[in-house]
């Protein structure tokens, strides 16, 4: 029996993907435009109060291609509010003029791998903030659920902790070597959804985005072990970009 | 040929899980969704008297993100009272605003690695009680279906009994250590389902099914032998949140 | 190059699932509802009439779970009179109330694995009446499709005869210890449908088609070598259970 | 660096299956439907006649299951044509009661593993007649795509030319034993579609489907290397079958 | 840890590819369908300025196959310009008339595997035109993405840098002895979208295609390594041919 590696766990978090029905929102009748638009916008307030409060942080942008056109990105304290974000969502009049195109259900996370022996991580600030962040305004996001492999002799799972904790910090230094250049936002989602962990880049490169999951490949941890779903990569979605894409 | 464990059966078991058509609410005349509403609390009414009866058990939730929106876990007697309640849901009012998202068809199953041998489980009222067990009224639910893994060398099923026994030992050791925080209850689908078994865990704090699917999956048991289906994690859909939802 | 075993045919079988959509049922007036009850029953009494002539047999169940709701089973001499009951049952007005959910497409089939060598099966009445059978009234019916496994070392295509024959003898071993308790119906599929078997098992207890699979599966057969599809659980509908599954 | 085998090719293949939309074909009007059946038969007697120039071949069957009702086989020299025939299809008033369910894009294919060395096989007028068939008018159809495996031990891209070369002909020599009784067609879709080749198998006893493919899956070739896709299987749509499925 | 290659990029890349509502495309009255034509070659024209102002490139090409019906395949310099054309489409009456079929979004990359030690690839104008090119206008188009193997013993990320150059050579001799006949367009899409690479190969001759993609498989580049998804192949759609498929 392996040991497991300790996590702490921060604000839950809801990626809500959504494609728009162009041609309803088309075929509708500019005064319902103009309301689904304006009962948008009233949710994207309420989300930035929760920031605000410091109760959670929402980010909005748009997806490049036709796994979706639209991304919220909630995290919230609670699984309940998550649940409740979405039925708000759903009573607006802009809901109606979008199909689900897929979600993801999970927790921000940081793992211990790192952990100097004999601290409380909890009482490191920077370690408080980085379970509670707030979302960049980055021009760029990148989304991908992913696992740790169990096939054969390539089991991340039966791997002992001294391996796993080095194959880690390897992982972390070219991480840690783009520094600056994108915020990584890692949840967990064992027991949540699908996938063991969610990844979230935000850049205001996108070839960055590129560059460290492809170096990451070549490493230990990602090459053996790393599983990958669904990639969505998209725009930062501001009120003129928003404006400019719901005109018909 | 390596030999089967014995197993206990109890109640049958239908998770239903269920998409609600949110842009047909809102389009509905009040009327109508008051009427809906009304037969989903008679329905429900009806689920409670088995209940009362033990002659069965249902809960409801609503489940976070897009896979679904709500999920009924019914145990009864028989399949056939399975069929029927689907039946009866399907001709509620309210059953029109909602589209089928996934369902799962098990019955309640105790494995008898555990049993101490020369005794009877059956006479143990509390292996009875587990086999035919009332549904708790945690604030969180969690469902994934699994199979035991035969590939190659990881082949569960070639493994001898005192070998799984002793996985399955420690797989329990550390269930037991959630013991107070998480309530369990396996379901045996070989015949009935396309996995082997589903897995319903109870809890009011969501993390703690996090943790413990997380660290069983360093247990050999898992690591190995593990093959995981879709999870779904949800809230209590008491009656104060059912009329919040669904309130438009 | 390996032997292949040969084997025997007889009957044509169409599994055909289906999903009611309840909406449209509940919707439409209660005459076209009764005319669409009696042409479904004009059909399943053509289908009886088959059975009287000894050139085919239908069974009829409800389904457990989402995956569908009705099951046809019909066996048939040729492959074109499939395809008729298909177009006549889609003439139907019933037919407009259900939806596809799947179907399966095979042949009765007996292996001569257990042959006596020197002997000529299609002699043998029983054979005869195997390869052509009455489906039982049975309360329950299960069904799920399989292949024999070709993965690196576990190909049971490239077993030699002798051992594959050793290894099916055990597994018809324990399907004898099930005798009385179950019907089980093997139809191949091979050059037919997406896998290359379908098992057809009824039983008036359902926890037979658990403990049989289950047995099963920790035989070599299966544990090294089954590969298993969807599985579908159900309850004969009677005519009551009909009139009241579709009485609104 | 294993040697590629030389391939001939011959006509484009296109496999257009498609499922009846039955609810608006009842709820037309008769003489929409009748003009539904005449462009039908005028998009299939435009087929014929790419056969009687021997510029292309069209076969028309029905399909046994939900996967599909019909399925047109069309062979032409180019995927322009190809691509025409679909459009001119799709302008066709019956098409709107069909549904895609399936197609399939290849090129009619003869591998050189049997060729004679030394001898130029496009001036055998057998091997030029095989590249550009006439379809034959059986009373039955097969269709699956199969790919050959590159999986670990198991990788036909990496064994040796000669070794390649005898197991395609032992796989050859069991098609051989068929011979009258079935006629098949090797069409490849590397760069087409999604699997590797397609194989079309044309008789008049659909068992001969089952019992060739069930032979072959006992050689090397198919037991170690071979992958299958979905398996198609239907009848002859002769012009007084087509009436009769057709009349409501 | 091996070491990764070194990537250069080029123009961002959407292929977009869209079935046609045929039904409704019939059913909509002539100045519908004129003004949804018109809408269409505007959204060319503006496409075809991208490629004058080189400031990108589009190709418009017909598919093959119930996978889609025709294809865009734009590059341009942001990933906000691509989500701008994919939103620029959608106002078009005609997009009114197209279903989402499949999309891909990655940028041109060109690896330096071939790299001369101490150049600066950045100052090869013929490097710079590869990572900006202008599509072809060649009769046919083909698509596929795929990824490289890690799979046990076939891991692709685990080899030595200079053995995935040795086999890269290999992989690119093969590419040089089809100069003339076939374009390649390398796009990366790790990070993008779901699979590593996409390939885009334009030729005159369709068969092309199928010769390289084949011929290739046999090197252990791909024969080891090279995972496929699905493929697209496809006619030029130029202004005669664009007339007639739409002309009713």
């Amino acid at each position: 029996m392996s040991e497991a590696v300790q996590t702490l766990e921060g604000w839950y978090a809801l990626h809500d993907f959504r494609s728009i029905d162009w041609q309803s929102w088309k075929a509708s009748p500019p005064e319902l435009r103009e309301q689904a638009m304006e009962e948008l916008e009233q949710f994207l307030r309420q989300c930035a109060q929760a920031g605000e409060a410091k109760t959670g942080s929402t980010a909005f942008y748009s997806i490049v291609g036709q796994k979706a056109d639209i991304v919220f990105m909630h995290l919230r304290e609670t699984l309940d509010e998550l649940n409740e974000l979405e039925a708000n969502f759903q009573k607006t009049a802009f809901a109606d003029f979008t199909i689900p195109a897929y979600s993801y259900v999970s927790v921000v996370e940081l793992s211990s791998y790192m952990a100097k022996p004999g601290t409380n991580p909890m009482e490191d600030p920077e370690i408080v903030a980085r379970l509670k962040p707030q979302l960049p305004q980055s021009r760029h996001i990148c989304f991908y659920p992913m696992n740790k492999k169990r096939d054969g002799q390539d089991n991340w799972y039966m791997e002992p902790m001294e391996r796993r904790r080095e194959m880690m910090r390897n992982h972390g230094l070219i991480g840690r070597s783009y520094a600056g250049r994108v915020k990584q936002i890692i949840t967990g989602s064992v027991g949540f959804d699908d996938w063991e962990w969610g990844v979230t880049l935000f850049s205001d490169d996108p070839l960055v985005f590129k560059k460290l999951v492809y170096e990451m490949r070549f490493d230990e941890a990602s090459a053996r072990y790393g599983e990958f779903g669904g990639f969505y990569v998209g725009n930062l979605l501001d009120k003129p970009k928003l404006d400019r894409l719901f005109t018909v």
